[in-house]
């Protein structure tokens, strides 16, 4: 354990929390999602070994594993030395890259690169991409249902959790979470959508995964109806402002120079919460949301220091 | 109950079983999972109700109904009353349809039509075909999980039982199951594959998810070992009849006239087991894949009626 840090599984943090310390554990979460895939993700010598490969070249591909490193921060906070926290968090992660495979596919964005490598289907072909992240969804499932049976839990009532747990992931990532709202963002291309579309396809295209991160960790930690409200309070006011960070982003520099958004989004007629509220409605916006997030952890006192940096660190990033 | 078919729940078939009676329980068991599919694919009156909109489209789609029929009939064989028997079965086929939907993607078969029917991207588009498919496979989890839940089951035994049989279904559904056999025909499309090949990409693109509604309702019974293996036993010769007999089926009528194989396979250079082994070879291994089917039952004596005429059924089956 290392004390500058404080207990990663303890339930309070004695030492002062601050950026440094912050980016340390950011890094050692995602260090330990890094290798956990990479582990999961192996190549067999079979005659599909192809297949294998696509799917490691995805999960493997870095991103900022906000994610996963969620679900481990939450588990932490609240005391969950659990075996299945870090196999539940990975789960999480492949449902993501599974999500950007497809979301680049030449029928969807048709995107050649992402994080400066060329996508699944640059590499592999399309057909291979589409099977590359079919896989990756189902072997989350496969990997949480393993992980639950290896765990040997022998209490009805920790399998209820584990199940619940697993329910609350897969609830995010369907029809009614993240692929719904890929739908909304995909059909709104092009045209105006007002706050309540944008909001609406937000909240279930990053939102409801980025709520799972946090309150599937928070059943498995078998946490109380309130701490479980103020945790998905916090993760909806981070996934908000996750998002306007994004718009904002993708307009910064120029925005300064010519006064209106020039960015990818606006050249794709996409709405976004820049072209809905301008710039500075936005950055108002944000604040409020980095605000809310903040205040939705007060009763979790010193033991949160991680998550709220975390909230200053997806409102302030600049990347 | 109706006295001629027997009762569905109980351990003996007390009338004997003939073909009629087969085809009666078969056409309930069916209009069972369509009813069901029907009641859980509802279309909410939401911005991307064309999503829903689609996912309906392709799991209401009819068919043979094949491996959710097999898995209540297991689950009856058994004695298994649970309320999960049905959920579970409307999982699989949820499973079989989405794999349905991305194999006629432009980038795969590229086919237009199935069961008569335009096929998903050619009515939905192929972006929302892509979206629906992911769609219905994670909904087949979100379906087993909230069953299991709403199950109430109070036993760590009975719950561990509900894990290890999604997880049986989730193992035949991967990268390691379908998926990777989808890989194997994708790739051996157009050169000769050897009889090894062949039978593992069978074994795995259908044969994986025929075994596993088998072998998922007799976990959930609590089956023996020795019930579990023979069921699998069973479930690996019927699939195997299923595919000899897909691959008769391609070439019959034009064969007999003409001594050879002109079939949409043999254009599209497929190693079938015709190609193989030649009508008469094709023949002789679906009548020991069907013998062996019925020897893997003998232990189960009249329970086992149903999935005996199944094997005949599919073996002899001429659409």
């Amino acid at each position: 354990m290392n004390a500058v840090m404080g207990p990663e599984t303890g339930a309070t943090d004695p030492i002062p929390f601050g950026r440094d310390a912050f980016a340390a554990r950011l890094a050692r979460y995602a260090a330990r999602v890094d290798a956990e895939l990479e582990a999961i993700l192996t190549v067999p010598d079979v005659p599909e070994r192809r297949l294998h490969e696509a799917m490691r070249y995805s999960a493997s591909s870095g991103g900022k594993r906000i994610r996963p490193v969620l679900f481990l921060a939450v588990g932490d906070m609240l005391g969950g030395g659990s075996s299945l926290m870090l196999p539940f968090a990975c789960a999480l992660e492949l449902i993501h890259a599974y999500s950007l495979i497809h979301d680049d596919l030449p029928a969807m964005d048709n995107d050649d690169f992402r994080r400066g490598r060329p996508t699944s289907h640059k590499v592999f072909g399309e057909a291979m991409a589409i099977l590359a992240g079919d896989a990756l969804l189902n072997r989350s499932y496969e990997l949480m249902l393993k992980s639950v049976l290896e765990a040997g839990t022998e209490s009805a009532a920790d399998l209820a959790r584990c199940v619940r747990a697993m329910r609350c992931l897969a609830d995010a990532a369907g029809a009614c979470g993240m692929v719904g709202g890929q739908v909304i963002d995909m059909e709104s291309e092009g045209c105006q959508a007002d706050r309540n579309l944008l909001e609406r396809m937000h909240r279930l295209k990053t939102g409801a995964l980025i709520r799972a991160a946090v309150a599937s960790p928070a059943i498995l930690c078998g946490a109380g109806p309130e701490e479980e409200a103020a945790l998905a309070l916090y993760a909806d006011h981070l996934g908000l402002a996750f998002q306007i960070r994004d718009d904002l982003l993708d307009v910064q520099g120029t925005e300064a120079e010519l006064g209106k958004p020039i960015g990818s989004d606006a050249r794709n007629g996409k709405t976004t919460y820049v072209t809905l509220l301008g710039g500075d409605g936005a950055r108002m916006a944000l604040s409020d949301a980095r605000r809310a997030a903040l205040e939705a952890l007060s009763g979790f006192g010193g033991r949160a220091s991680f998550l709220r940096e975390m909230a200053v660190f997806v409102a302030d990033r600049t990347f």
